[in-house]
């Protein structure tokens, strides 16, 4: 028979098996494919999109002006609004980037031709895809899709990836983790701050580009491209901590989250111990800076399947490894930046066996966010996050942090009690 | 007539003036050419050296291995051993760096043929000259000469230094504080840590680089060589700082130090109102960690013009910004790395208005060293430092800290009070 007690003796192992599963990832970027070959559901007018599954009528603007820019790159229509014709008869198919091994940062939108960054898990044989991060300003992750957006996508597609693709197979894969524990210990915390792992791919990546006999022209716009782009890491940081969280997905009674993600509607987690399941809440709006003539009534709901960071120990969740992000995204001093990541420590099974923080001495990031800490002290992750305009079209208007709402960590518990606790539930769970 | 109020309120001015001229400073690596060409003294067989003047007897280990490598790669002499007879019979003159614009990193030695940066301040007019990293292990600067050595100086000069020229011309110039902030805000403290600030510089170069139509293998030699070199920054950061305190010397009155470095031999320093005059004391060894084979008893006494960065506020001034480095240097926590910096401040004018520590909320790192109140406190400046093996052609056997001895500060402050508050000094001093 079931008792409480064993149940609760059979989730800590559940836990620790979590956590054993992160402490032996050790992803590496090992290539760089268009979409179309790596993700089969890519056919057609389908394109991958952040956060939990949405249909197109309740698409924010952001994801909407990023699907018309897809639309438009693939040539699926001429223009943004013959595009907004196909996507309003339902004629461009969305699906859920997550559940294709692929994660976006905003809106996430992927198609067929965009390349994607390849990351793979040696240990636990996951992999996960992310597109390459296309700079600041206007860009299609924001929602804007003018054609400088489309172009710059082309010039990704056809110029940027088979060199960085080339240059992967050069260096035969990059092991991951110790370079993202590296930027940790040089001020990122990787998801509003990736300037050092940035650095440090491109001093990783820069000698085999070299190799190449690119025109010196076109070296030198790959290596001002990336010399430029101080978020340039994100992707593939999104990439590594989806290739280590989904390596931890499916341990029955785990009570670990997984995902945190939003379309910019709805907020969603996924837990290990719950299966694919979404729980799901309305998407906050972030609480944060502003540029310069915009205000938190501009703001789109919180977008984007970046929190992933945040779920595998880093972002928000390490922010006292970067004070400097920390006037960026609103807080007041260094000290705040050193309480968030305390914060996070209550609830978290433990600190990350990858990701130290040196000004902690070393302490390990707070990582495996347990959903019934979570519920307990009524205290939600803290996510990093950039700030869409509500429109379509418009870009990027601020950063910041927003607060997980605390109904779904409520959700998926009272799902987690009715599948392991309740007295029909089978001792072995179901997932 | 001259009061001790008097004396007091015009030194006050005089340190506010070397305050407010640090502050102008805006020194840019512009570029890259022989040393001959640009420091008049390196005719016929004639050296720079690290810290105050030595003469050829009284040399250590390391810098006279260093010695004799340059004579090699110099053509005076075929072998070490001729190389060591020429010295030995007075046939090698011998040059204090500091006194020809010029600083290097340990042993500091520079000949004709040599490459150097040379870095410009825009306001003072000041500039600065420093070798070029040849990267860690055997290499000249420890005092290591063997023919791997030589090749890899030959490389630089007729590879590398070139195109580093023709980058910076083609970039018109790169301005270094900005860059040494940002790297500050990334975990170095610019003597023991230069990873952020080499990855930034290479950054920056790299598309300069890639634009030159060198053969793919050339360039990607030359990035490799940039690329695995995380201690390249070290001799930039030493002569932005050169220049930087060379613009605030021969202020009468003024107690701050412009100059701290040793020569293996002798610690020495220089004072604002005492102009070029050294005052100097026996070196210590310095206290730290040793690589696996070696201990204290093979150090050399501390050696090099690299604690110009300490004397501009970096290095262990800046130590709070680097708790990565805390435990390379021998510290035991993040918070004896704060208390490091913090300590640094009971001996400065104040804080820098260039090098903010985002752990400290943005608090500029302690800058000005005053003769006074080192003193008066009787604690003197630390130096984060590399450790030499004491016998000439063995190499870096580890890494630590050391005390500037407080005899320096003595003598100057002796000196200075001779100078200006005896009844025989004249009012304006006569710097």
């Amino acid at each position: 028979m079931t008792t409480q007690v064993g149940i609760a003796e059979r989730i800590r192992t559940a836990n620790a098996e979590f956590m054993a599963r992160v402490g032996k990832a050790a992803p590496s970027l090992v290539r760089v494919r268009r979409a179309q070959e790596v993700i089969p559901v890519l056919t057609g007018r389908t394109v991958l999109h952040a956060g939990p599954p949405i249909t197109a009528e309740r698409l924010c603007g952001p994801m909407r002006g990023a699907i018309l820019g897809a639309s438009v790159l693939e040539g699926w229509a001429k223009t943004a609004e013959e595009s907004a014709r196909l996507l309003d008869r339902g004629q461009i198919t969305l699906r859920c980037a997550h559940d294709w091994n692929a994660v976006g940062p905003m809106a996430g939108i992927i198609s067929g031709s965009m390349p994607v960054f390849e990351v793979r898990d040696q240990t636990s044989k996951t992999t996960a895809y992310s597109t390459i991060n296309e700079g600041i300003g206007a860009v299609l992750r924001f929602g804007a899709y003018d054609p400088m957006v489309i172009d710059r996508l082309r010039w990704i597609a056809e110029i940027l990836a088979p060199a960085l693709d080339r240059a992967l197979q050069h260096l035969e894969g990059l092991a991951l983790l110790p370079l993202m524990n590296r930027a940790l210990s040089m001020g990122d915390e990787m998801h509003q701050r990736n300037i050092a792992a940035t650095s440090l791919l491109f001093r990783a990546l820069a000698p085999a580009l070299a190799k190449q006999s690119a025109p010196p022209n076109a070296l030198a716009r790959i290596m001002q491209f990336l010399s430029e782009n101080d978020q340039f890491f994100l992707n593939v940081a999104m990439a590594a901590c989806k290739a280590v969280m989904d390596g931890a997905r499916g341990i029955p009674l785990c009570t670990a989250v997984t995902a945190m993600s939003r379309n910019g509607v709805e907020f969603g987690i996924r837990v290990s111990g719950l299966g694919e399941t979404w729980y799901v809440a309305p998407s906050p709006v972030p609480d944060g800076l502003y540029f310069p003539g915009y205000a938190a009534a501009d703001a789109n709901p919180d977008m984007g399947d970046s929190a992933i960071v945040e779920t595998a120990g880093l972002g928000a969740f390490a922010m006292a490894a970067a004070p400097a992000v920390a006037g960026f995204v609103g807080l007041a001093s260094a000290r705040e930046a050193i309480a968030t990541t305390q914060a996070m420590s209550a609830l978290t099974l433990g600190p990350s066996p990858h990701f130290k923080i040196p000004a902690l001495d070393f302490a390990g990031t707070p990582t495996g966010i347990d959903i019934r800490r979570v519920v307990e002290v009524e205290t939600t992750p803290i996510i990093n996050t950039g700030i869409a305009h509500r429109r379509a079209g418009v870009g990027q208007i601020g950063a910041g942090i927003v607060r997980a709402p605390l109904d779904v960590f409520q959700q998926a518990l009272t799902a987690f009690v009715e599948r392991y606790a309740s007295p029909a539930a089978s001792p072995g769970g179901r997932s």
